[in-house]
């Protein structure tokens, strides 16, 4: 145990929101508000943003009961920003201004809450407090439905991303066979550089109604292949369905997406409609099928009425712990998960992972999981993912439509 | 109470699928198959179709707990057809099929569920087999999530997925307002030729976190009007949210989503990516912001997993009470839905309605409950949808999915 650290903290949400980033708030922020060591919670607007523009929240002015309802609220209920920090060597700038905040409300701990380039910015940022001689407790809280965070089994949002592409693929297998005609369905799925999420539709296969073909952009995209295996399936069974993700690309690397192709005719427009809508074009063209391109759009990210209650759990725990352990002394590390088996069933526990260990690093789907033809996973993707889904969300309804948290959002510059 | 009329029955499902459509098949069919007047119950596969080329399924031989997940299961599990048959009096051959069918399995009582073209063959069938003194009593099971049927307060199917839109609308809302910077998004909703979808997209809005603006097919549609609204709001807010329905339409009649618009240059292929990413190009030429269109697409009429325990039960109902009418000796009638307010609570009461009189015709949002400008919905939308989308699903889950009926499906010609 280190010696006792006395004083405020920050919490910041970066990057792309999910569907359970603010049950992490939420673990984080109660954690902290129950901490002896910790005089006062600041919620940053807008991440590091809200950060160098000193506009934080002021939470112990929230309701705690609406601070629950963090828990089944998607989004980032604080804001989220994209904002890129430069090197503290190179730049220095930013990091004055966050020392300057920093000693204005006698910040002590910091907790930051995203996915790759978050974990940078939070691993610069503990750099920089060290080298000035600030005395600060850095963390990061893992965020990504991508699931492509290095060093942890699994990142929190992923398993409930995962739950709302299988259960909506479930759906849509049932809506896709219900005439007697022929037809092809193609499902654009997230995922730029990583497929888990795209192959989280295989779960709806696996449960009887899903799709036929999953590409991933683990493997090299051929387009006369693709076009091949669907043809194949459509003599066959005069129905396919497809799912595959945003982030496919040929072998040189360039993403199917954006790429003309000479497989159709006069298309040049693929930014109107996505990838989805220019593959059911392609295939179109070539089998003379209807074709229906579906993108499962922002929903998946923020569908937190399909949220996982093991997802919903972790996440707390995860900002829980990060509070825990910077309390106990523990300063530039990432709260990682680390499945194991207890008594035969799943169970996650909680690592710290160096921050410059993580950042900008990225987990792929292993190709030892993916079938030999490249247009499916294996049963051990299906092992992987499934206990990340469990459980029911039980979102707190009014009028049963979701009640999310309402907050007052003070600011601590206008106190 | 008319004279007892002994013999089988078929059930058949018509037109686009639902959440709960199943529901009243299971409705129809649990209620024949307790019944003593009729002797045997047949599921057609893919309606009328099913009917036609002796593709009849023996529910006995169902196993009953699997056709109680009926009440779970989206899309239509005997299958769908849009066949669309002639009128008997101008060409009569496939209603000798459909009688040669009938007395061959003595079939006495016949269930057709759908929305207005199934009303419409419905109607047809009855009036055949009353030409001709073939003594058989035929009722509609209504059906819409377009909820554009005339002479019901609502159509089973409608309020699931009211409920999906609004849900999905919430959290939609809350992902488009994440980022501090400026931005445009736009979904579409299907209905062709009423608006009672995209309108309850306003439920969001209502509950905290829906669309700023919302455009309906029952007004004409003016891009000037919609790109001066979005500016205005673009201007004031940085963030403007709009929900258009597929149907909307210009002065001259003709569809949004086909027209070629001036409003853009080099634009010609909304067929690639339909209305919304359409009016996000349109949008983005115009205001030079960030938009983004999203198609709700096929999930908003099978997403059971958030279907409405009103509609739910209401689907049902309607399949139970259209068997009791008609072994009551009624014939030539849809089960129609009148709303009644019962200790200041709604209730929904079920009325028989003639065929002729439901065929055909189309129910819209009454135009008194658009707003002036055209752009959103009063109250009185919210007060007529609320009550519809009110309990929950609680669907049966296997490892956290969905459990759908497993049916067996044994044909009748079979056995």
């Amino acid at each position: 145990m280190s010696e006792k650290l006395i004083g405020s903290c920050i919490f910041g949400q970066s990057g792309g929101p999910t569907s359970v980033i603010n049950a992490s708030a939420y673990g984080v922020i109660k954690t902290a508000l129950e901490a002896e060591e910790i005089t006062a919670v600041y919620g940053a607007s807008h991440g590091i943003v809200g950060v160098l523009n000193d506009e934080l929240f002021v939470m112990e002015e929230e309701d705690p009961v609406e601070l629950s309802y963090l828990l089944h609220t998607p989004s980032s209920e604080l804001g989220s920003c994209r904002y890129k920090i430069a090197d503290p060597e190179v730049d220095d700038t930013d990091y004055k201004k966050i020392l300057e905040i920093f000693k204005k409300y006698n910040v002590r701990y910091f907790f930051y809450n995203g996915g790759n380039d978050s974990m940078d910015t939070c691993n610069k940022v503990s750099r920089y407090m060290k080298s000035v001689g600030y005395d600060c407790r850095v963390m990061g809280v893992p965020k990504t439905i991508d699931n492509d965070l290095y060093g942890t089994d699994h990142c929190p949002g992923f398993g409930s991303a995962a739950k709302y592409i299988a259960t909506s693929c479930m759906e849509i297998g049932k809506d896709a066979r219900v005439y007697d005609n022929k037809m092809v369905v193609i499902v654009e799925i997230m995922g730029r550089h990583a497929g888990w999420l795209a192959a989280s539709a295989a779960l709806a296969t696996a449960y009887g109604s899903g799709p036929d073909l999953v590409y991933l952009p683990e493997c090299d995209f051929d387009m006369d292949q693709f076009l091949s295996d669907v043809d194949a399936l459509y003599q066959k069974n005069g129905k396919v369905f497809v799912a595959v993700s945003e982030g496919i690309h040929y072998a040189d690397g360039s993403f199917v997406s954006e790429a003309k192709t000479s497989a159709t005719d006069g298309f040049g427009h693929a930014q109107l409609g996505g990838l989805a809508a220019m593959l059911a074009e392609i295939v179109k063209n070539r089998t003379g099928a209807k074709v229906r391109g579906i993108e499962l759009s922002l929903l998946q990210r923020c569908g937190a009425h399909l949220a996982s209650a093991t997802d919903i759990d972790e996440a707390f725990t995860a900002g829980k712990v990060a509070v825990e352990k910077a309390i106990e002394g523990n300063s530039g590390y990432m709260v990682a998960f680390e499945r194991e088996t207890v008594d035969g069933q799943y169970h996650c526990a909680y690592r710290l992972l160096p921050l410059d260990a993580v950042a900008n690093f990225e987990k792929k789907v292993p190709l030892s999981w993916i079938n030999d033809q490249k247009n499916g996973v294996k049963d051990e993707f299906i092992s992987y993912v499934l206990p990340l889904i469990q459980g029911e969300a039980n979102v707190p309804k009014e009028d049963s439509l979701p009640r999310y948290a309402r907050l007052k959002k003070v600011l601590a510059n206008q106190r």
